[in-house]
């Protein structure tokens, strides 16, 4: 079961954290940008280049002490089809290494549609004789406001490849209320959500009592992620806007379960751009300021919950 | 203003309606599918290649007479990054021709990554001295789960670089009231969000009297379709779920104003492989057949609205 897979690796490493990859150029350091420019120009394709030369670097330093990488799709359309082969080639070499790699792509649309996604992102294409998988991510994040239709499509290719997603329930933005605190019958509309999630994933639940649906909760709402840890028990969080959006250890303290587990937080411009925040540090140094402030953040969240 | 833009092309060409190119490539006529295996293998390479030609030839036949294309992202991500390359060819080819191009992509995120999303399909990135435009498609679908974070980007971009957005509100699938149709303090979800693409579109109304900010209705669901178009009288449509998924002409007769504007219908599956439906149809014939299919739905729903 795929979030088996997950939540041995953060045993392994004694780690609920994620390393969330969404290199904007701006993020990248510059003596690497230049190499690039240098051999394809100012170009989307250098741009790409250089991306996945960054994203490398950092996969290098982290892979044995961080469990997982969260590539954003969003950054990698930036680039256009060159950002997008640096996407497959991230995923396929983070995989290589070991981590457990989950694309945050907040896909969704209806059935017929959705197969497509799941099958570009999770899954196989039927090429003539062939069944290509053209992204294979062990995870991708979805967005359920259009109901069962768009998710039952995933859990099939959950099921027979082995993959897992995460669905959009509180997410960590300042007007993530406008709707997702809406009350439905006396329920807001992100338990309403997380109550579907428990249901779909209801059918596969792993050894450790997760299933293969689980939800986005942002590290922003403290109160909301304890609330939900108990009203969704096989449902695995995904936590996002630790650090540069201003939650911290003890604010996503409620997303764990009594073992340290059911949750991974994840941290995406605090770890790319720790060469940045830190005081003296050379730009090529940048792999390893990423691998400090990853330790200082398992840290700071593992003395909060029971994995240590 | 950018559906200002999609309307004038309505009026000239006496139609609202819009071709999705969703290809798979069971969609593709096996001439063009085996031409490309003979050249690149049984690879993305030829599959995404092999959609170009189809798109093409479709395009060819009804850029005279259908003022819009809605290329749908995830047939695109199908294939990989050739796919993609595939879906940035087609925007580019169908704008030559004078068409307007939505992205059906119902992107989503919290504000600075939909900047990138919003960058890569409407606006420019920045790369060195370059400003390119990675998709550069008139209009995007976008998921308004987030709340005001998730569309705030797209507002600028559409402002500035003379863009739409069109956000989900209620979808054409049969599960789509699971979330959409719950009320809130008496108001379904989806008119919930209709609400705020009114709002959200309010500063930027164009000279038909329709803002920036359209919504996607579904034409499976003819009541919502009415009762939106009196709720949101600026707020453009795009109507999915004709033809293929069972909308007919007089079905989404209550999505347009008394002037027959106001929204556009997609059919995608219908048009694509209308060489499949018809009898007798030569696969050669695949792009003539699109576009009498075209016509034929033309004829349908304007024979229920104003515009003739």
């Amino acid at each position: 079961m795929s979030f088996d897979r997950l939540i041995k690796r953060i045993i392994e490493t004694k780690n609920p954290t994620v390393v969330g990859l969404d290199p904007k150029l701006d993020y990248v350091p510059e003596f690497i940008v230049k190499k690039h420019f240098e051999k394809s120009g100012q170009t989307l394709k250098a741009a790409a280049d250089a991306l996945f030369e960054f994203n490398k670097s950092i996969i290098d330093e982290v892979y044995d002490i961080v469990p997982a990488i969260k590539p954003q799709a969003a950054y990698y359309e930036m680039y256009g089809h060159f950002g997008v082969e640096t996407l497959e080639k991230t995923i396929s070499y983070a995989k290589q290494k070991g981590m457990f790699v989950m694309t945050d792509g907040k896909r969704n649309d209806i059935g017929a549609t959705m197969q497509a996604y799941a099958a570009a992102h999770l899954g196989t294409v039927k090429v003539g004789d062939n069944d290509i998988a053209p992204f294979d991510a062990d995870a991708l994040t979805v967005n359920g406001y259009l109901g069962t239709d768009g998710i039952a499509p995933l859990l099939e290719i959950c099921r027979s490849k082995d993959k897992g997603i995460f669905v959009l329930c509180k997410t960590s933005n300042k007007s993530s209320g406008e709707l997702q605190d809406k009350l439905i019958d006396g329920t807001p509309v992100y338990a309403v959500m997380g109550d579907m999630c428990e249901n779909w994933g209801s059918d596969n639940i792993g050894s450790y009592g997760y299933s293969d649906v689980g939800a986005v909760v942002g590290a922003t709402y403290p109160e909301q992620l304890t609330e939900l840890r108990e009203r969704l028990p096989h449902t695995m969080f995904l936590v996002p806007g630790y650090g540069a959006q201003g939650g911290g250890g003890k604010g996503v303290s409620g997303a764990f379960d009594k073992d340290g587990l059911g949750a991974v937080v994840n941290s995406s411009r605090g770890i790319m751009c720790a060469y940045k925040n830190e005081e003296n540090c050379a730009e090529e140094d940048f792999a390893k300021a990423a691998r400090r402030e990853a330790v200082r953040m398992r840290d700071d969240i593992t003395s909060y919950t029971g994995l240590k």
